[in-house]
């Protein structure tokens, strides 16, 4: 049978990477500045190639744009608003990570940067990143408060 | 400045529809009977268009499928095995929705049926929707149990 070929948004994935120091005490979020357009802070991430599944790509990206290797902690959301990127549809799929170390920008990434949570402010990240970043914010508060239940 | 368009995998949607009745107990789940190959019961679903949100496209396919309006509950999973589909490599993003009334096929569907949890039984389904329908119980477990935290 022949099988016609579907027309699909492109498809892209980004990682917020909690860096966590050798004690094990949380430093901050990694953001990238970008080789390309749109110029400006985000979060590091890269399109799915053909033949790989989604966590290799996310692995691979946050290693190509900030040398680090990561953990997938959990799936946060899928970011498919056909305006979210002006160039053309790229539905992102957005995991949490962690990571020890000092990251350094490769690839399309200029520099990378460990940023406190309190330093990220408003409208400075490209993208609908600031979307994303309060999402996480949002589920972190979310799930301290849950840490919290057993305790209570 | 020109950009290059990126080869990405295809994009589909699947929806795990629990069926509640009308005074809010439990059914079970919808399972439709394929009109194209693979031939056999599979989760509804199908391929997120160009333009659209993902839980646009969900909510298009399973109206599509079933004839069913159904909500969003949560973002289940990301399935992106490059084998998961022989034609070719498409990544589902899955999500667990809800509905009342009774489904009818439609589109590629040719039947669409409530199948109680207890009733759907190893290699019943295509594709990997074996896989999704176990991390469906499972996290629908884990659900359970952590619903019963505050009686605890």
């Amino acid at each position: 049978m022949k099988h016609r070929t579907p027309k699909t948004p492109y498809l892209a994935t980004d990682g917020i990477i909690e860096v966590y120091d050798q004690s094990g005490i949380f430093e901050g979020i990694v953001l990238i500045e970008r080789k390309n357009t749109p110029a400006g802070l985000a979060f590091p991430g890269g399109f799915v190639e053909v033949r790989e599944r989604v966590e290799d790509a996310l692995k691979r990206e946050m290693k190509e744009e900030t040398t680090l290797e990561v953990s997938i902690t959990k799936l946060l959301g899928v970011y498919s608003d056909p305006q979210r990127d002006k160039r053309f549809h790229t539905v992102s799929i957005v995991f949490l990570c962690r990571a020890t170390g000092v990251p350094r920008g490769g690839d399309d990434a200029k520099e990378a940067y460990v940023y406190a949570l309190d330093n990220v402010s408003k409208d400075m990240l490209v993208f609908d990143h600031q979307k994303i970043f309060e999402d996480y914010i949002k589920q972190r508060t979310g799930a301290q408060e849950h840490d919290t239940l057993p305790i209570a």
